[in-house]
C-alpha cells in the first residue's frame, strides 16, 4: 500500500471511530422512545436524536471524508479484502447520493417525516384520504431521488421501481422479482383452495386463553435461553411492536409485546427477533473491526429471523423441545391441549386481512399484493386515491378476504411512509432460508439438534456459512456462496407444500 | 438592557440550547447503562457516554462562552431576576474552576475514575487495603482542587473541608455542621438508650417473608398512582441501586430494585425517588426556559425524598391508606397481619451496619460517622489507612453494633471514591423537611390528606412552597423564604423525638 492511500484509510477509520459515538447514542436514544421514554419526553428526546444524527452525518458526509473515500476507491486494488468491502460502500453511497444536494436532502427528509406523521393520524382515524397528499408526495421523491441518480443503460431501461427495490435489496431486480412472485402465486393459489377444502380439523380455541404477562416473561426468557440468546451481549424489553436494536458490537437488544388473549404473540416474536440478534451478535470480529458490520441486506436479515421462528420455531421438533415448559408455565390454559394440537394451532392457516398477525403460508400473499401494488404506483400509474380500491380486489382475489376500513387494509402498514420497494425482501428472506436450510440437513440432522435442545449446533452452522460473509457479499452472491445455487424460489415453495399437505392430511 | 448584553445573553442561550441535545443524551445513556445495557455493552456505550459528555464540555468551557459569561455577571443589573441566577451560576463555576487547567481537570477525572474502580474490586473482595491508594489519590485531588481556588481571608480560615462540603451544598459550613451534629447527638444518644430498653415488642416477622417480583411490581405502580407520579412525564425501571434521573424538562425516570425477601425496601425507595421525581417534574417552568433547572441542591433534593419517604410514607395515615392494597397484593404473607403492626414494623428501631437499609431513627447516626470521619481524613490528617478502625469504633460507640469485613463497613458506600463532603447533605435534607413540615401543618390538614388519597394537595403545597424557589437561592436563603426561619435541626430532632416516644411507649 502507497503511504498516501495508507494516511487516507487511517483517516477514514478515525472518523468512523468518532462517528461511532453518535451512532451509539442515536441507537440507545431510538431504543429508549420505544421502550420507556415517557409520551411528553418524546419530543425533546426526538430533538435530540435529530442533533446527533446531524453530527453524525456531517462526519460522513464532509467533503474530507468523501474525497478521501473517493481516492481509497480509486486505489481499491491495494486495499485487503475487507478495506474493499468498506471502499465499496462508501464509493456506492457516494455514486448514488452525490446529486442529491443538501436542499433536497431536506426536502426528502421532510417529505418522509410528514409521511410518518399523516400515516399516523390517518390510521387512528381509519381514514386513508387524511394519507393521501402525504404518500402522494413521497412517492414523487423516491421517483426524483431516482432520477437524480447517474444510471447505466441497461437500469434506466429496467425502471425506477427496479433502483427503489435495490436500494433496499442490493442487485435485485423487478424482472427476477415478477418471475419469482408469479411461480409463488401458480403453486401457492391452489395449494391454499385445498387447505380450505380439507376437512381436517384444527383445534385453536386455547390460543387466546387470557394468560398474566408474568407467565408470557417467563416463557420468553425460557425461549431466549434455548436460542442461547446472549445476555451478556444482548438485553429484551417491551414495545408497541417488536423490533431489534443494534447498538454496538456486543449489545443487541430485541423486544416484543405481550397481548393478554394472545400469548404465542410474544413467543413467537420473541424468536423472530432472537434470529435478528443472533444474526448481529455472531458475525465476524473482524467486520466490526472494517467498519463494515452494517453490510448485510434486509432480506439476508429478514432470512435469519424467519428460518429461526418459522423453520425452526414452528417444527415439530422445536415444539417437542419447548410443549412441557408451556404447559408448567400456561398450566392454567394448557392443560387439557396435547403437544401435537400445539404443533398443529401454531400451524394453522387462516387466510386474514393483518400481515403481522398472518400464518407462515398465508404470509407471502400479504407480500406479493404489495409488491404488485407498489409496482403499479411507481411504474404503472396507479393513482394514490385508488390504492384502497386495488388493495380490496386484491385481497378478495388472493386470499378471499376483503378489509372493512382502512385501518385493517391499507393504512396497516407504515412502510409506504418513508417510500417503496421495502417489503419483497420480507419474502426473499423465506427463500434465501429454504435454500440454506436444504444445505444445512445434509450437513446436521437439525431435527435432532432441535428435539435434544442443542441450538449450539445450528448457531454455529448458520455462524459459519450464513452470517461470515454477508457483510461482505452482494445477496445474490451471498446466497450462491452458500449455497452453490442461483436464488430461487422452489426450496421454499416445496417446504410449504411438504409441511401444510402433512398438517393438512393432503393427498 | 444594553443590545451587547441582549447579544450575550441570547449567545449564551443559543449555546445551551445546543448543550442540551448532549445533555440529553447522556442522561438517556446512563439511565440505560443502570437499567438494560448488557454487561459487555458497558464499554463502548460508557465510551460515548463520555465523547459526548466531553463535546458539551467544550461548548460551555470554550473561550467565547466564558467570556460572554463573564460579561453578563458584569452586567448583572441589567438582567430580569431569573438570568441574573443564570449568569450567577456560571460565575460561580468559572470563579472555582478557573485555575484548573485541562491538564489538571484530566488529571482529577482520572483519579476519581481510578477511585471508583479500585473501589468496586475492593468492595467485592471486602478488602479496603485494595482502595487505599486510590483513596489517598482522590483525598490529595479533593485538597489541591480547593487549593487552587482564590479564596477570601475568611473561607481560608474555615479551611479545605468546608469547601468541599459547600461545594454540595453551597453556603454550609462546617461550624454549622459540627454545632448541628453535636447537637443531635445530644438528644439521640439518650433517647436510642430509651428506645432500647423499652419493654415495647414491634413484630417484625413478615417483613422477610418470601413474594413473587410480580407482585411487588404491582404495589409500585399502586404507590406511583398514590403519589400522582405523571407517567406521561417519567417513567419507572429497574436497577442495582435505586436512583432518579432526570433527562428533560417533561422526563424523569426513577428506578427500584425488588428482594424476594424485603418487599417493603421496593416500596420505600419508589416513594423516595418518587420524592426527587415530583421536585422535578414540579418546578417552575420559566426555570427550563432560563436554563437554571439545576439550581437546586442536593440536600434540597435529599429534603424531598425524605419528606415522601418517611414523613408521608412512613406515617400512621399512609399506612391506613395503603395497607388494605398491600394485604390484596401480599395476601399470601400478610394475611396474619394488622395495620398497627405493619406500621410499627416499618418504623422498628434497629441499629445496624448498613447506611441505606437503616430505619429512620438511626440513620442521622450513619451521617454523623461518615461526616466525623471524612472532616478527620482532610482537616484532622486521619491516615487513610486507619480509616477502617475508626469507622469500627464509631459504629461501636454510637451504634453498638461493629462491622465484621470491610464490606459491611467502609465499604458500603461508593461516595469516597469520587470526593469528600457528600454525606451532610442526606442529614440536611431531613432537617429542612421537618422545618418546612411544620409550616405545611399549619396550612393544611395533612394526616387528612393522605388518609383519603388527596396527595395532589400536599403535592401543590410543596410545589408553591418548596419547589419553587429552589433553584434560585441558596439552602439558607431558601430554607428562609418557605419558613420565616433560620436553618435548624430542632424540628427533627423533636419530630423523631415525639414519634418514637409514642411507637416505642416511653415515659
Amino acid at each position: 500500500m502507497n503511504p498516501e492511500t495508507k494516511e487516507k484509510l487511517d483517516y477514514i477509520k478515525s472518523v468512523l471511530k468518532e462517528a461511532n459515538n453518535y451512532a451509539i447514542a442515536c441507537n440507545v436514544l431510538a431504543f429508549d422512545q420505544e421502550t420507556i421514554c415517557p409520551p411528553r419526553g418524546m419530543q425533546a428526546q426526538g430533538e435530540a436524536n435529530a442533533y446527533l444524527a446531524n453530527q453524525l452525518f456531517k462526519l460522513v458526509k464532509s467533503d474530507e471524508f468523501i474525497s478521501a473515500s473517493e481516492y481509497l476507491y480509486e486505489h481499491i486494488d491495494e486495499l485487503d479484502d475487507l478495506d474493499k468491502v468498506l471502499a465499496d460502500q462508501y464509493h456506492r453511497d457516494y455514486v448514488k447520493n452525490k446529486n442529491i444536494t443538501p436542499e433536497k436532502n431536506l426536502e426528502f427528509t421532510l417529505a418522509f417525516n410528514q409521511g410518518f406523521v399523516d400515516w399516523t393520524k390517518a390510521r387512528q382515524n381509519s381514514d386513508f384520504s387524511m394519507f393521501a397528499d402525504a404518500l402522494t408526495k413521497v412517492r414523487d421523491v423516491c421517483i426524483e431521488k431516482v432520477k437524480l441518480r447517474e444510471l447505466s443503460e441497461e437500469d434506466k431501461k429496467r425502471g425506477i421501481y427496479n433502483q427503489l427495490v435495490g436500494d433496499y435489496e442490493r442487485g435485485i431486480t423487478t424482472e427476477e422479482l415478477d418471475k419469482c412472485f408469479e411461480h409463488c402465486k401458480e403453486r401457492l393459489i391452489p395449494l391454499l383452495k385445498k387447505i380450505q377444502n380439507s376437512k381436517k380439523k384444527i383445534r385453536t380455541d386455547f390460543m387466546h386463553r387470557e394468560v398474566k404477562e408474568y407467565q408470557q416473561v417467563e416463557m420468553v426468557k425460557y425461549l431466549l435461553d434455548v436460542l442461547h440468546f446472549d445476555q451478556e451481549r444482548g438485553a429484551f424489553s417491551t414495545s408497541e411492536h417488536p423490533f431489534t436494536h443494534w447498538v454496538s458490537q456486543h449489545d443487541t437488544r430485541i423486544t416484543t409485546h405481550y397481548y393478554p388473549t394472545d400469548f404465542s404473540a410474544s413467543m413467537y416474536s420473541i424468536i423472530h427477533e432472537s434470529g435478528h440478534a443472533l444474526f448481529e451478535m455472531l458475525q465476524p470480529t473482524e467486520d466490526y473491526d472494517h467498519y463494515i458490520q452494517d453490510g448485510k441486506t434486509l432480506g439476508m436479515h429478514e432470512s435469519v429471523s424467519r428460518m429461526y421462528e418459522n423453520r425452526i420455531g414452528r417444527s415439530r421438533s422445536f415444539v417437542k423441545l419447548i410443549f412441557p415448559k408451556a404447559k408448567e408455565i400456561f398450566s392454567d390454559i394448557l392443560s387439557d391441549v396435547t403437544e401435537e394440537e400445539f404443533y398443529e394451532a401454531i400451524n394453522a392457516v387462516n387466510p386474514s386481512l393483518i400481515r403481522t398477525e398472518s400464518d407462515e403460508f398465508t404470509y407471502t400473499f400479504h407480500i406479493i399484493i404489495r409488491y404488485e401494488i407498489e409496482k403499479e404506483i411507481i411504474e404503472g400509474g396507479l393513482d394514490i386515491a385508488d390504492i384502497p380500491k386495488r388493495w380490496r380486489e386484491k385481497y378478495e382475489e388472493y386470499l378471499g378476504v376483503s378489509p372493512k376500513t382502512d385501518r385493517e387494509g391499507v393504512l396497516q402498514d407504515v412502510h409506504w411512509a418513508t417510500g417503496f420497494g421495502y417489503f419483497p425482501t420480507y419474502s426473499m428472506g423465506n427463500m434465501y432460508n429454504a435454500m440454506y436450510y436444504n444445505r444445512m440437513k445434509n450437513e446436521i440432522d437439525i431435527d435432532k439438534c432441535v428435539e435434544n435442545g442443542d441450538l449450539d449446533t445450528i448457531n454455529n452452522w448458520m455462524k459459519d456459512n450464513v452470517f461470515a460473509k454477508a457483510n461482505r457479499l452482494a445477496p445474490s452472491e451471498w446466497i450462491k456462496d452458500i449455497t452453490g445455487r442461483d436464488f430461487t424460489a422452489d426450496d421454499f415453495l416445496d417446504y410449504l407444500e411438504e409441511k401444510y399437505s402433512k398438517i393438512y392430511e393432503l393427498s
